[in-house]
């Protein structure tokens, strides 16, 4: 008894030295109700902490095992966008019980901020900023970071706004630190200020943070008034997930929040097995083109074994140009207007990896097919062909379908394939059957 | 002549307000002499820090301008990992005049520096932090922070060590805010550090930055000595960098570091035609499978429609379990030692993807080959056959790279569609024989 409780005494120590990422992290392998027990030993604003980084399910059983007075101290303690994050995940139930616990205040804020659409600046902000009045001196600035700083979730950068609200200028604890306590806030500050609104794209939220080195970037309204803040590892967050979801999709998987080893085997078929079946059926297309030509190849059964050189070639061809546009597009390095720009260089990239494989090609079949140069000629042509159009359709489709408003991700590898496959066969059969008269 | 000279003063005043991003941003845009005139305007700080933005193309031209005295300030204005990553990119003859202008300090550190092997976190890590002794009080550290902290990178954490140089703790200015003047740093200083060592992998080091929400992290050498420091926006620049890089290897394209629409068309060709012809080549295998089944599919030419469908699905299926394997390693999701697990998943997903899509696929050729039923069920076989064998080779290749260490994204959608073609073919025409007896 006596040894149980001061184990318990050590494992709180330690709890309480420990980084809340680890605790979450060692939470998840813990089984019930060790869990709880554990969680329960966190000092308040620690639990609050070590919540934000558990995953959902494992948040909505200590949500359901709980006192209602536990609940109320965790989302009070909460980042606001932490606790916007958590109750988007949890089921009604859960999120009415959560909700009726908050503080009013809390309660109203999260509810207002639960209105921005998943995607936009305002779904990731949170209010936890230090926010400055222009007249007052360094000495102030300090005065009021160490009495508010302790729950901001970032004081590093603080924010002048004048009477309405208004964001007029952002000044670093840097450059406080290195002014004289006289100054006045309004004389050191940066006027020079990078914003969002809160409808901003996220992605291009944190393409900013990127380009321009931030730790944090205000969040203002239509009116310019500061509204939050979005921190640095929010933005780190969102690139890392933007490119993971831009991976999936481009392999033709429906995007996955959970890591693949925490996904269950009905939810990653789920995921998968619609776009294989579409694209499948699509390639009834390819099927049919190869009937009608049925006959001529009936007559030269030799000229099947070019086919699957022929797709992959045009598919490889067509994913690299699709690729790199779908990537350049998602760093906003390439923008709509650019389409001309690319199709051109596409085109001239296309005519020299053309001609350099149709070259390569030409000797080979010579080698492999007994010197036939008609077709050699017919093959090599057409592999010319299929890279040309293979490049202009993969560089198109992904800025057409950002046109369209769609993720310009969709038009990726499996789909330019598909297209691909069907171009190539029309255009080498049709060939054949005019160059070598069958 | 007047107007001139105002018009200079007036610009002069805008640009020391302008962030050195858009000043960068505009030079690019600017000809010469206007560039390097521009350029001499800026402040001697603000000119180094525009400096470290530019394309390493632009570096060079102001370089090859630039007095020798001119050049000393602005590579010992500039921080050591921008310094480092410049003179990376500079021909031998300007980097020998660089650091023969530079201070001998200056000039030994980037020696010191450019031996850490790219990739590692010693060629990232920079060497502007602030550090502290434990025996220092808050105010002390404040002290120290003034005096030493302009030229620092950051400042908001800073680094305890003792005697020996080794790092004991880490303190942050907000914890320097809130605590009072007299407490000693040692007393304060958080002892549970995340820290990196110069040798380890950069991306594993931007994958602990975003896991652990850090600003910045030490980096010590084998002895625990702080030899430097990587900030956050080194880690997240890393990040996106790398996921590029994969968008470009999972696409059979060489990476590059300059961005799409600045990459000539002669070096996009070189990035990706070796990659083209080396598969292109590579086919010559479904060729010589498609020649020897050349008599069966002479009897039987509709067979022939069949092929592209069953390549691209098994293409398809294959590269989406490459792919999320790839960038579950990529974001170390997945480790090496999972490989029983994701191949055991893999093997499920695959029984049931490949249940669907041929009991799909059986329906359909029904309808379109009339009723056939030996037909359907072998192209149905097949493709429940293609499906079992992507997946899992779509999973295993990639971690099997990465075992023999080469880089996993290489056994993206090309190779694995390269490779599961052949199996499917050889599959497929196999079954054919067999069950239609030609």
């Amino acid at each position: 008894m006596t040894k149980e409780i001061t184990d318990y005494a050590a494992l709180r120590e330690t709890l309480a030295e420990s980084n809340p990422v680890d605790i979450a992290e060692a939470l998840e392998e813990t089984q019930e109700p060790t869990t709880l027990k554990v969680f329960r030993m966190l000092p308040k604003d620690l639990a609050a902490e070590v919540f934000s980084y558990l995953p959902p399910d494992l948040q909505q059983q200590i949500v359901e095992a709980v006192t209602d007075k536990e609940m109320k101290s965790i989302i009070d303690e909460m980042f606001l966008d932490d606790a916007v994050d958590f109750i988007e995940e949890m089921p009604a139930n859960v999120v009415k019980r959560v909700l009726a616990g908050a503080s009013k205040e809390k309660r109203d804020l999260i509810n207002s901020f639960l209105k921005y659409p998943d995607g936009s600046a305002g779904s990731i902000m949170t209010v936890e900023y230090v926010s400055l009045r222009p007249h007052y001196t360094v000495k102030e600035a300090f005065d009021r970071i160490r009495s508010t700083g302790v729950n901001k979730e970032t004081i590093y950068t603080c924010y002048v706004t004048d009477p309405a609200k208004q964001l007029i200028g952002t000044v670093s604890v840097k450059d406080l630190l290195l002014a004289s306590y006289e100054d006045l806030v309004g004389d050191i500050m940066d006027t020079n200020i990078i914003s969002a609104t809160t409808s901003e794209d996220k992605e291009t939220l944190a393409n900013e943070f990127a380009k321009y080195d931030l730790l944090a970037m205000p969040v203002v309204d239509h009116e310019n008034r500061l509204v939050g803040i979005v921190t640095v590892d929010d933005a780190f967050e969102v690139q890392q997930d933007e490119a993971t979801e831009d991976f999936s999709i481009m392999a033709a998987v429906s995007p996955s929040e959970t890591p693949y080893l925490r996904t269950g085997v009905i939810q990653l078929t789920r995921n998968r097995v619609l776009w294989l079946m579409l694209l499948m059926l699509t390639a009834t297309i390819t099927g049919a083109i190869i009937s009608s030509f049925e006959e001529a190849l009936a007559v030269l059964p030799a000229l099947v074994a070019f086919i699957p050189m022929l797709m992959d070639t045009g598919g490889n061809a067509g994913s690299q140009s699709s690729t790199l546009v779908i990537r350049g597009m998602a760093l906003e390095e390439i923008e709509l207007g650019d389409v001309l720009l690319v199709l051109w260089k596409e085109f001239r990239i296309a005519l020299l990896c053309g001609t350099a494989l149709s070259a390569v090609n030409f000797v080979r079949v010579m080698i492999t097919n007994g010197r036939n140069v008609v077709l050699a000629g017919t093959v090599s042509i057409s592999l010319f062909i299929t890279v040309i159009i293979s490049k202009s359709v993969g560089c198109m489709l992904p800025m057409g379908a950002k046109r369209l408003g769609l993720d310009p991700a969709v038009m990726a590898s499996p789909v330019i394939t598909t297209i691909v496959d069907a171009c190539t066969l029309l255009v080498y059969l049709s060939l054949c059957k005019g160059f070598l008269g069958i």
